[in-house]
């Protein structure tokens, strides 16, 4: 089966990388953004262009959400399978002739950050049974965790993953602002931070709920408040709200 | 030097368990819960008692932060040594005859979690140098990671904290509760989770931010806006306007 990946982002390398890796060749890598399609090109051996799109049986479309349906229409080919890796578009959004499917990946993908493809749940969407078979092979061979999911399960799927991945990323960005602010080592939490999410393999994160606002101790809450501004104090607010109202607290 | 534990809760067992694993023995655990004295008495094998505050050198009062004034007039005796464990109170708040002092280890501790003491930092803070190598000493016996930290410093360690691990274990929860709906294992969520921790060891937390905020793109934001309601989507907004305002996005 000859495989092109369309896009030069993290997601089109690490599904390059993963692919290469598990011995699936890829007949071209294709996009806008040479620089970066030279750099994929040369670590993993595959063949790029910036301007002719190869003919292939399954093309992967590795863009931002709003590249999507522009890219799509690219690919003229026929009896083509076209997979997008969005977790919120649903497979029509692709404009062409072809058969369409969706492959997500439930990961966060950085270029400079190496990954275990192996842990990764992908979620396949497709128009028969047959594309379902050949995406789901495809998948079963760098992940050991593959499953179907309609568009409608896969939007609830990312916003969870929002909320888990983004959002705790911001509150460790958020964080590390104010100890760098006192020029506090953030690396003094990293052992706090890794308990936190160990813990929740073991414990309903409802039951492990530790801090201030659980404890309903008023005086450390307004303590902090007066210590935050802007921002991280809307956030101490809502986060705090939200605490109080999940424990059922006054 | 006779020391005793004031308090049955998670930091007292946690105290008690690390100090009685690295050979030092504690004269008593002292409190109010019977019961759970009586367990960590029978696990840990330190005598305990409701009623009779033991003579010592040392008194480590691990209570919630409203009763630690409370709890610190019980201790009658001149001469010793008393800290209390919170990150948010000043060692004044002690009232007695005696040496105040901080004893403050940065960690989110339940009592059915074990843990690697020896990463726990622990911050200290004293009336006096000897008191000061007293409880470095102490701390060091368990841990590798033993600082001095004025109360000040104390204050943003500890809401640092509460942003790093209190508010993550609550988006954790908010997660669940949005997956659960959807009966979708949160289980798929754990490997995207333990990347987003480990990235931050790599790359700063402000360069790793992913997700539709950062990306500005506002039909994920305005399509997940639809899907969530009442502290979740206040959450939602809060969480994406902070972001926004990060990376100075419209």
């Amino acid at each position: 089966m000859q495989t092109v990946i369309i896009g030069s982002g993290n997601v089109a390398y690490h599904l390059a990388k993963a692919f290469t890796q598990n011995g699936i060749s890829l007949a071209q890598i294709f996009g806008r953004n040479e620089k970066e399609l030279q750099k994929i090109s040369l670590e993993l051996n595959i063949p790029y262009s910036t301007q002719k799109l190869e003919d292939a049986d399954l093309y992967i479309i590795c863009v931002s959400d709003s590249s999507v349906e522009d890219v799509s229409k690219i690919i003229i080919k026929k009896n083509a399978l076209v997979a997008h890796t969005s977790g919120s578009l649903p497979k029509e959004i692709l404009i062409g002739e072809y058969r369409k499917s969706s492959f997500y990946p439930l990961q966060t993908f950085s270029k400079s950050k190496d990954l275990d493809y192996k842990k990764i749940p992908f979620f396949i969407e497709t128009e028969n049974e047959e594309d379902q078979k050949t995406l789901t092979d495809l998948a079963s061979k760098i992940s050991e965790n593959v499953m179907e999911s309609s568009h409608e399960k896969r939007k609830y799927i990312h916003l969870t993953a929002v909320f888990a991945c983004n959002f705790v990323n911001h509150l460790f960005a958020r964080a590390k602002e104010i100890s760098d602010a006192q020029e506090i080592p953030f690396d003094y939490f990293l052992p706090l931070i890794n308990e936190t999410v160990q813990k929740i393999s073991e414990i309903e994160p409802k039951s492990a709920q530790t801090g201030p606002a659980v404890r309903n101790d008023q005086r450390v809450l307004e303590l902090h408040e007066q210590l935050l501004k802007d921002e991280s104090l809307e956030i101490y607010k809502t986060m705090n709200q939200s605490i109080k109202k999940m424990y059922q607290l006054p």
